[in-house]
């Protein structure tokens, strides 16, 4: 935890010893009372946290807060065939660190449908792992997660959606994809450098799709194509869901200049 | 595991039952008496395994091997400042399903020196987490690993290795690099393109340096400037170990037209 995040009414209310924020602050950090610490609002700004006093049963924390709001979280929309809930934890986690703006898990055609129904999801557990790679990160900014919709429902809704409606979309592939991600047309073609003297440009957003651990159906690759996906590889190695993942962010930050 | 790995030694012995290879094949690949598998001799050829025979104790395992070799790992070192063991892991696990040629691990100065200590290294279990890599990559190669060396011993040796000899050399630092990874100047000026008419030349040799956990140390830093490491960041959010590793390991390799 490179940063401790709280939501807005946890900032007015003592913090029990019990929570993992606590312990990781007396316990870990060894903070004392008067002692400071990086302290972010969750979606907001960041700023100090100080420990005021320490109680058997809480903590009390006062704040301040940064005049600066943070930065966007980059543009990146990750669509993904739900995989075993240990990955979507890892998936969860790294995405978040890396900054992408959403993540939206589907079930796929060859997935397992039961997915959907883990205590992951039911208990908010999900949550947990998002605020890890924020804190992680030092950002405050969450992305935003649904497990809930069908891959044709998530495609027909980035027609309205401003940010995404003309993005490129590209969805990988290792078996009937004829160019690696990072030599994609349709993510090269996207500027990504600047006249010198004018500011950065924001970067591009981006569509990326990932099938199951098995891989795309037949249906879900006409339905792709059928809606202006590029299939794109990583090469012919099979790599695990979560490290695919991190590698095609990785090559599209990358190729913005991000990375 | 999409590929089951063994030992010239294993392929004319039985397979203990209670082996990982052995559950696997049985409860959970369902394979049945004269049923095949992929299968792969450690940095050797790729082939076919049969299942000849189930006893209570043990399977009878034939083989077909491959005339061709298999393909060369990428030739990219990475010297990594030694994080805790559960770290390790992930890395190890993960840098062989990439194809990294070499993963090298020192004490660096912010690091923890017990980690060298623990039973990861002492019992064995590291190799278990190259061949569940690789296994996952589909791939009979592993990586060189060792443990033991300094940071200044690593580097004095890299001039001995023909490979890596003159190869572009990289440390990740977030805090005093102008560039990011992908913009790097002594990568991107490696030819990763030839004449569309001549055969693809092998990918360039590289050597990515990674601090600990902690980051580098003033002294390390000099010592990585004296020897020709150019220092190239991953932009400003603060990644896990293993997560920067991937993500930079997807960087070279797409700089190579790789991935």
């Amino acid at each position: 935890m490179n940063l401790l995040l709280f939501t807005s009414a946890e900032t007015t209310t003592p913090l029990a010893r019990t929570d993992p924020r606590a312990i990781h602050l007396v316990d870990i950090l060894r903070r004392q009372p008067s002692d400071t610490f990086d302290a972010g609002l969750i979606n907001g700004p960041r700023g100090k946290g100080t420990l005021a006093a320490i109680s058997p049963t809480a903590l009390t924390l006062t704040f301040t807060w940064s005049n600066s709001p943070p930065d966007p979280l980059d543009p990146i929309m990750l669509l993904i065939g739900l995989p075993r809930p240990q990955t979507v934890r890892k998936i969860l986690q790294e995405a978040t660190s890396l900054g992408v703006t959403a993540l939206h898990f589907f079930s796929s055609d060859r997935g397992e449908p039961s997915y959907t129904q883990s205590t992951l999801w039911s208990s908010g557990e999900w949550r947990r792992h998002l605020l890890a790679g924020a804190e992680q990160a030092f950002c405050t900014r969450l992305p935003e997660v649904t497990w809930t919709h069908s891959l044709p429902a998530l495609i027909a809704r980035l027609a309205d959606l401003a940010t995404f409606a003309t993005a490129p979309r590209v969805a990988l592939d290792n078996y009937e994809s004829a160019e690696s991600l990072g030599k994609c047309h349709v993510l090269r073609d996207t500027p990504s450098e600047n006249h010198p003297l004018s500011p950065a440009p924001p970067p591009a957003p981006v569509v990326l799709a990932f099938g199951s651990e098995r891989g795309w159906s037949p249906a879900e690759r006409d339905l792709l194509r059928t809606n202006a996906f590029t299939l794109a590889h990583l090469g012919p190695r099979v790599l695990r869901s979560e490290t695919a993942i991190t590698a095609a962010v990785a090559i599209v930050k990358s190729l913005r200049g991000l990375m």
